[in-house]
């Protein structure tokens, strides 16, 4: 297999666009890919402040690379979940990140959620009574919270993430699966920051393979944590993946066809745009942040739970 | 395995439903399932001249039982499509659709696709230069065109198919996978007849699994031709029919949820209606039957053709 554009040997085949290309020419085909995805979309300039939320694994330490060799000012935010299962998850992660970071001599930010809230988020699910499966769910709501307050009181322009073609196409076929309108709709890969304090969301990587982007990290020897989450056993998220990757053997292409075609059909007005403009945001007392509860957002609603619980006394036998 | 209702030794196990059932109370749950579907989508009631298109197949058979059964009037409608490879499908599937309307004293109207257009399907697909994979585009086109006059000249009130819900669900995720919301917006149980001339249309079990169907057609003893269609292989209905069905074993009962969520999400308003109103019919001055197109419909134009060309005397060399 030869190079499309110098005939070189070359290191990746991808079927799914019928390109093969040599180690030279993919290491500059994923960031013009990537730069192609951030105009296309109208993600950010290089006049934005961004700031990329980093977990330690392939997509977003990629991301974080790539922005900054497009000369985009990137800082790096790592949530620490308090994950202790598989050798200490979490801290794993972390120092992938702080070491990335460290060798580039980039700022990454760590807000450590056990420091922050007092328990860790499986501490946080058990109490909340939400079982091992919902556990993904609370991890999910903290992340997004933590994420829009670091780039509210940051300043940043915009929150960025590593989400790929398999997590957006996953994602998109859990939603279709179940014809859940209000998520179809709010799928896009950037959504603008709102008058009630959602800062504006993007994900540049929205259109590339996760195998095209694990090519990439191994070939620009980027160290990652290569685990998956312990709780993603079992996910749905997992079962959408792997349904997609059998279709995407038999039909290279078909992932891509799927998201984009999806992407377009809304653009063309597919979708009847009243079932969003229902959603009124309010304000939370407790953090401020935006919220469709009448009183306190899901967030602090959650944590105030788990803090009751664990500052309770415990009761003699 | 006991069946729910009388304790019995269950013959069917339906996990998709959560239920097992003895032969005596299948056979009344497969009517009345199909009842229920009649009369939620206000298909059509016993008023109703009803005609059945037959293929001679398990579902078209099991309905059309169904649906006498049940105290409709039905009559069958058979499209003799000239088929002749796999030892004569057509004829072979005419034979089990004749002997099926004989025994029962029903009465089968028969329309034969060479007499009438003087070629079989395959000629005409041959001809129109579509290849092995659009002759089930040919064959759509024509049964349809044959279905809607049959229809309109017997005076019936709806034509009504043996749809199953794996083939609807193969028809939606197939729609789904390319966002054609055309299709999608036109995928209904009911299609109501229409000032042009459509006839209204009807897909009676559609909510009930292929494999339910064969179980009640081989309990009830109904013969009918096993064999699928000989251009059906490889078409990307097998392909989508195959991705449904390992879904289904890893979680029974996502393929009818994905068809009902998606009928409640239409139905609650999730599409624009726009996509559809620019859709003007006309009248084929050929036929007489509604076309998008301005002049002959797709039926006349392609038979036309297929006629020039037979009749067309063969150049000497």
């Amino acid at each position: 297999m030869k190079c499309r554009k110098c005939n070189q040997n070359a290191v990746i085949n991808m079927r799914e666009h019928k390109l093969a290309l040599c180690k030279e020419h993919f290491l500059t085909w994923i960031p013009e890919q990537t730069q192609r995805s951030i105009e296309t979309y109208q993600m950010f300039t290089v006049e934005d402040r961004i700031l990329v939320a980093v977990s330690g694994g392939k997509d977003s330490l990629a991301l974080w690379e790539i922005l900054n060799q497009l000369g985009y000012a990137a800082d790096g935010l790592y949530i620490d979940l308090g994950i202790e299962s598989d050798g200490g998850y979490s801290s794993r992660s972390r120092q992938f990140a702080q070491a990335f970071a460290n060798q580039r001599g980039l700022a990454l930010q760590t807000v450590d959620v056990r420091q922050r809230e007092g328990a860790s988020i499986q501490k946080a699910a058990q109490i909340a009574r939400r079982g091992s499966e919902k556990t993904c769910s609370v991890c999910g709501l903290t992340k997004r919270h933590i994420m829009n307050q670091t780039a509210r009181e940051g300043a940043y322009d915009v929150i960025v993430t590593g989400h790929n073609l398999d997590d957006e196409a996953a994602v998109l076929f859990g939603n279709t699966l179940n014809w859940l309108s209000g998520y179809l709709l709010r799928q896009e890969p950037v959504l603008p920051a709102t008058e009630t304090g959602f800062a504006r969301k993007a994900k540049p990587l929205c259109r590339l393979y996760e195998r095209e982007i694990a090519a990439y990290a191994f070939l620009k020897e980027i160290e990652y944590i290569h685990d998956e989450c312990p709780y993603a056993k079992g996910a749905n998220s997992i079962f959408y993946k792997e349904t997609l990757n059998s279709m995407e053997t038999a039909r290279p292409g078909i992932k891509l066809a799927f998201y984009l075609s999806f992407l377009k059909a809304k653009r063309e007005g597919m979708f009847a745009s009243r079932t969003n403009a229902a959603r009124e945001f309010h304000i939370c007392p407790t953090c401020g942040q935006p919220t469709l509860n009448m009183d306190e957002c899901a967030y602090c609603r959650l944590w105030n739970q788990v803090r009751t619980v664990i500052e309770e006394p415990p009761r003699k036998p």
